[in-house]
């Protein structure tokens, strides 16, 4: 099923300026989208498309987007002016004729599923959506035409938290139809708050593909100045044109200048920072390489080769898995609520080394009894879980709680998720989730080698 | 209400080993604690105290404490012999001699309240049992003696992830008492898994304390030889008896090396790795001071002095709000099940500038109308949120879901529960909770002072 969301900002709420100023605007016949001059009573003037509102901008301030495409608020004091100097028109878009193709390069196809990196401003409420289509961005970058021949396609407009396992599935058979179709590499844009989620669906359906399948997004949308929509784009483009590895990863801009890329194990990868654009970092793991100009060095051995013949195709996942970050003084009865909504799998994100209240226990025995299978992950996003060293845990794996070892929270759930489609009994499900699928954990038999933050 | 929780492991599956190698330590009256000799069929020997069964051990592994404190597997194929050589003794712990105190010194009083500074092998389930009490410390520690008249008690003997909110407000409570009785420092040693929960905690009721406050905890139990729990303690005296502001801080390990020490601000640490010794970091804020061999190095200006007049007790916290971590595609009948239960505020952990999926809506605008708050902080841990970005956090935004800038999501939830029982309507709640009390925020409009993993 494709599920395609546009989604719609109808609430004149939000376009937001009242009083004095909405009057003044109103006076002048200007509305949000329009080419304005701002003349206060001191004479100094400030000219751009008028924004609407911010939600916790002053009442008598007005956002202009400028020539440098930043917004400022300016302060309006009575006595200002604001002229329309020209009606607002959709943002001018004029697409650049198509890039002549060369078909003896590798075939990419671009999957566009939504997010930043597809996303211009919308001027009815200043706030970003998603809207460029793949095509779009083969024609505003055609540096991507360089290393590969292109293919584009929508297949979804959202934004990424309105991802959906059905959608995790559409886009693996998508990419499933072009790897039998002998596709050289596949590259998702993505939006990035729940591509880690994505890239992990994608590790566990898409075993050892035989291309690289590189997930890519923007923090930046590609109308700011400091965007970095292109660079990691044909840094990703590259990457699934001729990286010598099959593997589903995550490739995402890396430090503080502007040209490194980092590739992570999809299974390895969490989004730690809100805003910046190096937010997606390895976690229990180091990455697997780095891209620079052209150039891609591995830092992972043993990946699964290009071409190998060794691909399998697993899709389906299930929607009777939860994840509960405990909290003290949380109480038990949200276990009881799952079970009694049809959940067959809890993630627990524990404290420390993997530990709930022991107030849980009597509830917990009850439902694993039951037979829903309980994970734990620790919310310390670092290190591994270990419930031999407090006698807590040792309770805890008494009465039949899974310790996952190194697994990042997310990505359990979602390996939860995929593994409840092909185990019904408590017991399979419990060996499917403690075996390493798709690099998701490291058996603690094997030396580690993690980096985290710090190092 | 002083509540004493003392957890016993009388779960005879924990000791855990069975089959052949229960009948080999049996047939030689061999017991859990006892010092034994392995003799392998190939005549290499093992000496050690014999450890119960790890609980993911193979079968024909045991498990010995060797002399330099660290636990080994041992192999025993068929043809291995035990051979008992002393009985068991409850660890012999003999108590130093209390150290003469030196009155003139600073008065520091240490709260023991549990968890692995306190703690000891369980040698009846090779687990970590809080067992040392606060005057053992002193006496095992005599160094703290030289900074600072000790006085030290046992207010609790908890695990950690067992800590409730009324726990917290007797912690406040005694500390309160020791303020008004002229301590010039005090040192609470706690469990580490909820240590900053705790830490926030009495930063939102001792608000500008006229001494410092100093939680401590380790990540290595002190039988261990890389414990930190004695260099930890060390340097939480100091700060507590020396250092020149009143606040409420979180001082651990830091680092590589073993003698240096962080001090983090109450409301802005949290535990970022599961048994790493520098396992806590200062999130979207730099460290108020480090600490090394008896010097205090200040990082944050203009911190709340010692012995200021500005000191208020706050006490008292809410069990009725809640922390919920969003994840695709988590369903919103859980905001329903926590209405249902009577819950007042609820924060969201959303995904990336501060988001969930938009089916949440309705049901979010519905509770949000019956007088719920609902406070938005990210899954990201580092950053701020922005609902003014994308169109999703703009239609949250005028649904009336308060964004938390960036505060801590563990924070939030207990500023909230504190918020709760000072406020009774929305409006006074949400106030409150975008109000900056305790140094949990930073003012958007400020310049912000943001370290973060990989700066």
């Amino acid at each position: 099923m494709v599920l395609v969301v546009i989604l719609t900002m109808s609430e004149v709420e939000v376009a937001g300026y009242r009083g004095r100023l909405a009057e003044v605007l109103r006076r002048e016949n200007v509305e949000v989208g329009d080419e304005v001059e701002v003349i206060l009573p001191d004479g100094r003037r400030f000219a751009g498309r008028l924004m609407a509102k911010y939600e916790n901008s002053p009442p008598d301030f007005i956002s202009l987007k400028i020539r440098s495409g930043y917004n400022v608020g300016v302060h309006l004091p009575e006595g200002s002016r604001v002229i329309k100097l020209r009606e607002g028109t959709a943002p001018a878009f004029r697409r650049p004729p198509p890039p002549v193709q060369d078909p003896s390069l590798p075939h990419v196809t671009i999957i566009s599923t939504g997010g930043t990196i597809a996303s211009r401003i919308d001027y009815g409420t200043g706030a970003v959506k998603p809207a460029l289509s793949s095509e779009d961005l083969v024609s505003l970058i055609p540096e991507i035409t360089d290393v590969a021949h292109i293919n584009a396609e929508i297949l979804f407009s959202i934004f990424s938290e309105d991802m959906t396992p059905e959608m995790w599935d559409t886009i693996a058979a998508k990419v499933n139809g072009l790897i039998k179709n002998g596709v050289d590499g596949v590259v998702i844009t993505h939006g990035t708050d729940t591509m880690h989620y994505t890239a992990a669906a994608l590790s566990f359906v898409l075993q050892n593909p035989p291309v690289p399948v590189v997930l890519v997004g923007a923090q930046r949308s590609s109308d700011r100045p400091s965007s970095d929509a292109a660079t990691n784009l044909i840094a990703a483009v590259s990457i699934g044109a001729r990286a010598p590895f099959g593997e589903v990863v995550l490739s995402m801009h890396e430090g503080h200048g502007d040209d490194l890329i980092v590739v992570h194990r999809g299974t390895r990868v969490k989004k730690m920072h809100t805003s910046s654009r190096d937010a997606f970092r390895s976690v229990n793991s180091a990455p697997l390489a780095y891209y620079r100009g052209g150039e891609l060095i591995l830092v992972e051995r043993g990946l699964n080769p290009r071409g190998s013949d060794r691909y399998s195709f697993y899709p389906g996942f299930s929607d009777e898995a939860v994840l509960i970050k405990f909290f003290p003084p949380m109480k038990p009865d949200i276990l009881e609520h799952y079970a009694s909504k049809g959940v067959r799998g809890i993630i627990i994100e524990g404290t420390g080394l993997g530990h709930v209240s022991s107030s849980w226990i009597p509830t917990l025995r009850r439902i694993i009894r039951d037979g829903i299978f309980v994970g734990m992950t620790s919310q310390c996003v670092y290190g591994r879980v270990n419930m031999n060293v407090y006698s807590n845990g040792r309770r805890l794996l008494s009465i039949g709680v899974t310790p996952l070892d190194d697994m990042i929270s997310e990505v359990a759930l979602v390996k939860l998720m995929w593994v409840l489609r092909r185990a019904s009994e408590l017991d399979e499900v419990k060996g499917l989730m403690i075996r390493r699928i798709a690099g998701e954990m490291n058996d603690r038999s094997l030396p580690t080698r993690v980096s985290w933050i710090g190092d």
